[in-house]
């Protein structure tokens, strides 16, 4: 090409029509966006490196590292919520706004969550599986991902106790599938079939009965999930105004002041993210931490 | 919740309605897909470690190694091409059809191609740049990605040429800029300013009358960028059939039979896959590679 | 093909593959959802039929007719607006949920719509322009249409208020130019001229002073355009409960009871729809009408 | 408003944040587009107006007439296809282009035709249902649309191939069952059992042997469906070039000079648009019709 009469400027002219085949795929502003990721063919790869039945807490711990360093580089993500392999990264719906007017896109968006949280999947792999005999090899974990709009804060708050209660379900059944294997001979088949149908308190009642297990009493980590969030200072529940819907409004209107927007990114930089193992069902989490629906960052803990 | 007296499995039935806001994102069939990734502020990031200007090669060997991996694992890909810190990945437009028959999608799609190369990005850095003091620290290297969809063999091919001409063009400018700061003492504004407005035969001469540099012999990964494609037997000139736009047709209607489709994975799976630095844009690069657009497996080259 | 060996039906199956083109284009659940439609080269249109100026009660009084025929047939739209060729209709972001989450789509509610007002548009015209000179010759008048989705009561409000503002600004424009030149002895180009950069106090003296129009005491029609709903008892100012936002999220988790859905559907059938020119900009007009954004039917007014 | 200190200019600004809620929704280029309309609830509009069964000659005259019309208006549509009450009208994969790359997107494409389709509807209703009895009241006829987009020649004619075979199982169909309730004294449920599970060579028997009628003497229009397109000298078999895919190429990068793109402008404005009802599944129709796929205008037929 280097010798060609014609420019490659020009040349390149002439192929730049095929730029008009991208389609925009812009999200709708002032919506709650949530970007669920799942581990592709875990099932697979927790049988390669042998992860333990039914939860592997390296494993687990593994998958809230990589979300915390997520929540790092994405300060727009008010909160995360894991189980198993999956994880969901919700974004305000005020703050991603801007956002979302210039370039920001879906797959921008949802690309971006993937990649990130699989970057730092592999990174930290060694450091939860620091056995030499569990080294990395291909095929090497991944995950896929789509991205969700809800709307109003219930529809978020829906979102949020639908997978918590989807990690209840899943971890009552694992746990009591897996003890009817490890201490009571049954294989996969038997199991399952003595699971068919059983409601939640046959498999308390198995549990307890049988093998002397409190499913109450079985780590928080397996029975919540973890929750990722911003710690600030809670706040006294009473204290806390409603939840109000159009605070984003003001916010589209007249578009925060600069000043307020600088002061606002710097206590979120300075704030902590935590790792919770805590009811998201129930109103007391969102009230004592309002700064989560409300995108307005709380008031640094006093270190002691 | 395991203690209530609701059955969680119907507590779940309250928020499951939440799915319905999940909006389908089908491709539509009979398209080449282009899925082509890039990183995320790699300008920042190539500072960092201090990548080599105006061309790293080990960044670009781990990019092709990433992008050889994504191949592995996804034999649907037929060819990818690579320039800088971006890749795309082309699907057969009649391969690619059965899976977006079913439930794959556009976020699956491109958060597959982009998860699994970010995977191999990090876990290949150490070897490509295993310097103690190159280690990959927080904030890690991430990717973002699009598809886009081109419906005819010509479309795709003027993409792949847009690109590779994109390549020449910066390559060029790079070059230039770079060997005006390294060789010729000019700071980035003045060499900017001295290449303002200036054309390919203008660089040309810069670099050849000023340094003694004849662009044409840089090397062909810098010129021509990254082609990765399964390899087998080229096709004389001539010998090879006009590239046929409706040989998906026949895919379409009659499906492939079972054990065709088994052979040809197969066979698939024993090419070799290969990374090239060669001209994409002349039809000959793809009349000697038919199978490169008809998605049948060539020949395996004999092994000497 | 009725004389051929194979079964048409079997003929029929080799085909079907194209229907798998066909892209889902599903709305957001709990969304307020405006299809707004536009005459299509109404500007040509209105020369045609020498439209008065600036504006033509006939048509406007057409428009009104055929957007009450509109919402009489989808008794889903509360509330309707409409200025010269334009109207938007208002689907309540909890009712069309159920339409949404079935087999009803983008395309669908918007062609619905579109087709319903053209139908009426046309089959009014000679009631309202009965001359016979008048009589509609092709190309007659057509409308295209567009959805969008409001995820908050305040993203509706500040749309309708965005429309009706707009009313406002071309009518004192308007108005302000045609007096200059039915009154004025101005040209169309003079008319602009003396326009240019004018402010609405500007316009609101060139009509007071030289022409010695009150501008407000224009016609209503022309200065807030047209509000189509339904008509219930209005409610006292305070009385009524604040919005709810999540009003919907009961409809969602519960689904209305059969029967009282059948009670909303015989109330709404019952109501009469009215066409009105007043400020849906200040609270008032939502306050004492709440059923528009509860979508709960309210008392029918007495007839006296 | 008027009287307000702020001028409606900048209150205008204040809502306009709205428009960034419209999603935009273009069409891939170098596809050809099928919308395609159906009537709304035409079982029970033909109920309402006797339409005669099986086929009502007026009632698809009628639907001939408005999709005539349509193309008429639109001279981008390059055929049309109609049975029943659904109609199908196809773009050029070429042609339609520019008005892809600029503004023209899904939903003003849809909403334009199906809303000029269903002006004509309305409007020419009465010349083909002069019966005073027979006038339209409300609720009027409606149609929706969608539009699907084809990559390959071969995709779009195994569209039309779809429909064309379609028009065949259902006109053989009703014209099996009409006649067993119209002159085999069946009753509704009767026929529909009669007919269970028979094939098109037990449907041809029924008529001839039990009615004496050769179904292959039907009219064309019931058994072929309606074909519109610009009527130019057909071109002799053979002598057709073959389909060139890729012909859009040139004129995507080329862009057709403008005097060429006038002349084809007047030479397609001054053909001749007819309605056939020919075989549309084989070679034969299209071959000697060149410009249906090729979208360059032929040869306007000499008159006699």
């Amino acid at each position: 090409m280097a010798n060609s009469n014609i420019d490659p400027a020009n040349e390149s002219l002439r192929y730049e029509y095929v730029k008009a085949f991208e389609q925009p795929d812009l999200l709708i502003p002032n919506t709650w966006i949530v970007v669920r990721i799942d581990g592709r063919g875990f099932h697979k790869f927790s049988d390669k490196y042998a992860f333990e039945k039914p939860n592997d807490r390296r494993a687990l711990d593994l998958m809230n590292a990589a979300a915390k360093a997520v929540m790092m580089e994405l300060p727009d993500i008010v909160i995360a919520y894991g189980i198993s392999d999956e994880y969901s990264f919700v974004f305000h719906k005020s703050c991603a706004l801007f956002e979302r007017r210039s370039s920001k896109n879906y797959s921008k968006l949802v690309t971006t969550i993937v990649s990130t949280f699989t970057a730092y999947y592999v990174h930290f792999w060694s450091t939860y599986f620091p056995d030499p005999g569990m080294q990395l090899t291909a095929p090497l974990p991944s995950f896929d991902g789509r991205a969700v709009q809800y709307p109003s804060v219930q529809n978020l708050r829906d979102y949020m106790s639908w997978r918590q209660v989807d990690c209840h379900i899943n971890n009552l059944y694992n746990t009591t599938f897996w003890t009817l294997i490890q201490k009571g001979g049954f294989d996969a088949k038997g199991a399952e079939k003595e699971l068919a149908g059983s409601l939640a308190a046959d498999k308390n009642e198995i549990l307890f009965s049988r093998f002397g297990i409190n499913y109450n009493n079985e780590p928080e980590i397996y029975k919540k999930g973890s929750v990722v969030f911003r710690d600030y200072e809670l706040v006294e529940p009473g204290v806390s105004e409603a939840i109000d819907e159009d605070s984003a409004k003001t916010i589209e209107q007249k578009e925060l002041s600069k000043t307020q927007e600088e002061k606002d990114r710097k206590r979120r930089a300075k704030a902590r993210i935590t790792v919770q193992h805590v009811d998201v069902i129930k109103d007391e989490f969102w009230q004592r931490r309002p700064w989560l629906l409300s995108n307005k960052p709380g008031k640094i803990p006093k270190e002691i």
